[in-house]
């Protein structure tokens, strides 16, 4: 590792849950209200570096905050990627998708569909918190 | 369900593997040889909709598909996506990706960063049935 890691420097937006291993970020994306990322503390560049536990383990962390967005906001639908080309460093993008989002039906890194989303509610902080801490308690 | 669902009509790909359960295809895509899709054989929208067995199972497919890919090609990195925006029937993007690729260092849904991709090598097909059994066997 010669270059700097934006994830081993910062926590990569404002943390909601972390437990020594792995925390879940909110980011701050006006377009994609309640966009989680999932982001493992360890610098290790893809998801096979990882012993198959905690691979697993990841990917509890995931389908929780996939599960607790879904609960807040009832998204049409979940989008999961791993991507990692500009930091490698595993980190799982967890994003609510509306029909009418900026969007839809591509992919968030695409060309947008349309000028600006409909405003939407952001979930409230607190209520993120706490209702990850009970799925991953 | 009431519109058609076309990973519930065709494989969706080249089938290299399958259990019952889910299969892996190679994606017939110019710019990014040895790109695989990981598709659920039952159409069920999210993964957690699914049990958490059934989440594990198909992301000890995904996985074994992303090391696969890793000893076959040696990419500098693997992108992982489940979106579904367009067909939401649970599939993973398994997308082995270089430093010189169309849109590297950019998700494949971006505009392209460079006009073409160097030629590179596709992976043999046999040879990824035949990796892919061995891993999953």
């Amino acid at each position: 590792m010669t270059e700097p890691c934006e994830l081993c420097a910062s926590p990569g937006g404002d943390v909601v849950w972390r437990d020594g291993f792995c925390r879940i970020v909110l980011v701050d994306d006006p377009d994609y209200p309640g966009f989680c990322r999932v982001v493992l503390d360890r610098h290790v560049r893809e998801m096979t570096d990882l012993a198959p536990a905690d691979r697993a383990r990841l990917m509890g962390a995931v389908f929780a905050t996939e599960a607790v967005l879904r609960d807040m906001l009832g998204p049409h639908k979940i989008n999961l990627a791993s991507l990692g080309n500009a930091v490698p460093h595993v980190h799982w993008h967890v994003i609510p998708r509306h029909r009418d989002d900026r969007h839809f039906p591509k992919p968030i890194w695409a060309e947008p569909s349309r000028p600006r989303s409909a405003p939407r509610a952001t979930p409230d902080r607190r209520a993120l918190a706490a209702a990850l801490e009970a799925r991953l308690a």
